[in-house]
């Protein structure tokens, strides 16, 4: 099998019939060509996966092929942007036509129940990288920026956080610090292996919220992400966290270090972080519940005291007040607030 | 330095002047935000580039840099599309400052020549690849199509094909077989280390020509493709290839064999080849000069003789003839007609 009779097999097939008006050419020419309704604007993101740091050597095919794909959908949730199309660019090491069936199946898969048609690529050998470009589109003015969050503003985190890092430790585990019992591994090495982009509550969010992240490298960091952006500080209930329905109950279950670590330093979970005005609570519970999304309310944006920085136009380096449920400091401990580096 | 301030340091910049109104939101949030005027369509392409694989280890990080996007941006000249902006996904073994630097300033140099805004990537620990995504926009119903070719059509090719071949023969060559002057060498190493996507050309195609590609995997293969979408046959005069200002005089100079080889089967010039009926000789004289690319006829395309695989719906594969000057049949050496094929 050569490289255009393995595209042709395992990856071309014909437009989705929900996207012929946006797709005007597909796959098997030198570009893809897109159209957009006009007030539309085009979301585009990209993710590259390689093996042995972003999924282990002998991963379920199918679930690597959900998951490169889930990651770069994650990202158009967090804009609020609806998906479009996908480009794969894949190296591989060697054709194994088992491999390539059932990694397409689960890259297909989940293309499909999103209406996002895979228009182009790139095949060629080398070591085991996928890297997906997904677009998406947003009505001008409606994407959910990070640099928008407000003062006031309460923060809130879908689903649960840390279940990814917790299957992570558990399967790295040697001194069993981490042990789980089946069940429970078995939940969280689901959340790690087929995360599940919350595109129905980013399109719901739309008008609702104002900034919005997608928890990848963990909340902390990524919190930082959107507070740098928005050159505005935040305080977090720590207490209210652990107990919170953000928090599963296998990490939950965890001695306070650890759940701290997995639900702040985590990552991988793919929930979104947003932020939306205390006003808007009942719109948020709404689009909850329309997205049949949980989301948890975790604290809340202040504003940068104002500082010589600041007044000479550099931005100061946000910072996070932790508390307990009385509004008092509390430090997390330091492992619990390193986000994830490739380069550390 | 981290994967941020990496991100920073070499990538971040602010958005082309010139693109202002197509970026809404540059790099730095979990999409990038584009804007299309009102009936254009985008144009998207994606290529990996593998080090040991598309490029030699030690490569020169500041041609790679150039090399990395120009291809891409030779597949947007082969839809005769506008460059608007691209995505970089990076995998790197190790943070090299010095290399960073000389990589991203070949890739921003060329990007700015262009006007393609860097809008968003990926950076991760991993064996050196590169991918990049760019997107372009073409007038809906104007892009040069592989499927438009039509019998009557004559064939053409821009600049000089095989000097990217000659180059790695060159290189890899341990008998001698390929040897060159110093200034030859340089000649055709330049342009393979450097190649020139005929984004000008493309542009003064529109409305010019039928059907384009960019000769990528082989001029005979690509041809093939060009072919088999439109389903039409094609004849190609070798003899007035040979001696035609499609071969630079460094690959005219080789033995035949060699010389055909370099032209049919070398590919990595990303030249254009395309199809234009004949009653347009004049006006792709005239965009050809607009876009100072010369640019040779080499053939034309022949209708596909109706058979019973194409009454019963399947395509027939399509033909070449290759013929000397009085337009009799040659066959070229089968060395000549190997198509790049990464998996072989």
């Amino acid at each position: 099998m050569n490289e255009f009779e393995l595209i042709d097999h395992y990856f071309r097939r014909p437009v989705l019939p929900g996207r012929r008006r946006e797709i005007a050419l597909g796959n098997g020419d030198d570009c893809a060509l897109l159209s957009l309704p006009p007030g539309q604007q085009l979301a585009v993101s990209t993710d590259m996966l390689v093996e042995g740091r972003h999924f282990l050597p002998g991963t379920d095919p199918e679930a690597l092929g959900h998951k490169a794909l889930a990651v770069n959908l994650s990202d158009l949730a967090a804009m609020g942007a609806e998906p479009l199309a996908f480009t794969l660019a894949l190296a591989l090491p060697r054709v194994d036509e088992q491999w390539l069936d059932r990694f397409s199946s689960g890259l297909l898969a989940l293309a499909d129940a999103h209406q996002c048609a895979l228009v182009g690529g790139d095949t060629t050998a080398g070591p085991l990288t996928l890297c997906i470009t997904v677009m998406g589109r947003v009505p001008a003015g409606a994407a959910l920026a990070r640099h928008a969050a407000k003062a006031g503003d309460d923060v809130y985190v879908s689903g649960t956080v840390g279940d990814a890092r917790l299957a992570l430790e558990a399967h790295r585990d040697g001194q069993g610090c981490w042990q789980l019992r089946p069940e429970a591994l078995q939940r969280v090495c689901l959340r790690m292996d087929r995360p599940t982009p919350r595109l129905a509550l980013g399109l719901a969010l739309r008008g609702v919220a104002h900034a919005a992240i997608d928890v990848s490298d963990g909340m902390a960091g990524d919190l930082l992400h959107v507070l740098r952006a928005s050159a505005v500080d935040a305080e977090i209930d720590l207490e209210s966290l652990l107990e919170s329905p953000a928090l599963s109950d296998d990490v939950r279950a965890l001695p306070r270090e650890q759940a701290l670590t997995c639900a702040l330093a985590g990552g991988d979970d793919y929930e979104l972080l947003f932020t939306a005005p205390a006003s808007a609570r009942g719109a948020v519970v709404a689009a909850a519940a329309a997205a049949r999304t949980p989301v948890t309310r975790i604290g809340r944006i202040r504003p940068q005291p104002g500082s010589v920085l600041s007044a000479a136009g550099l931005a100061a380096p946000p910072r996070v007040f932790w508390t307990d449920r009385q509004g008092r400091p509390v430090q997390p401990p330091a492992r619990a607030l390193a986000s994830f580096d490739h380069f550390a």
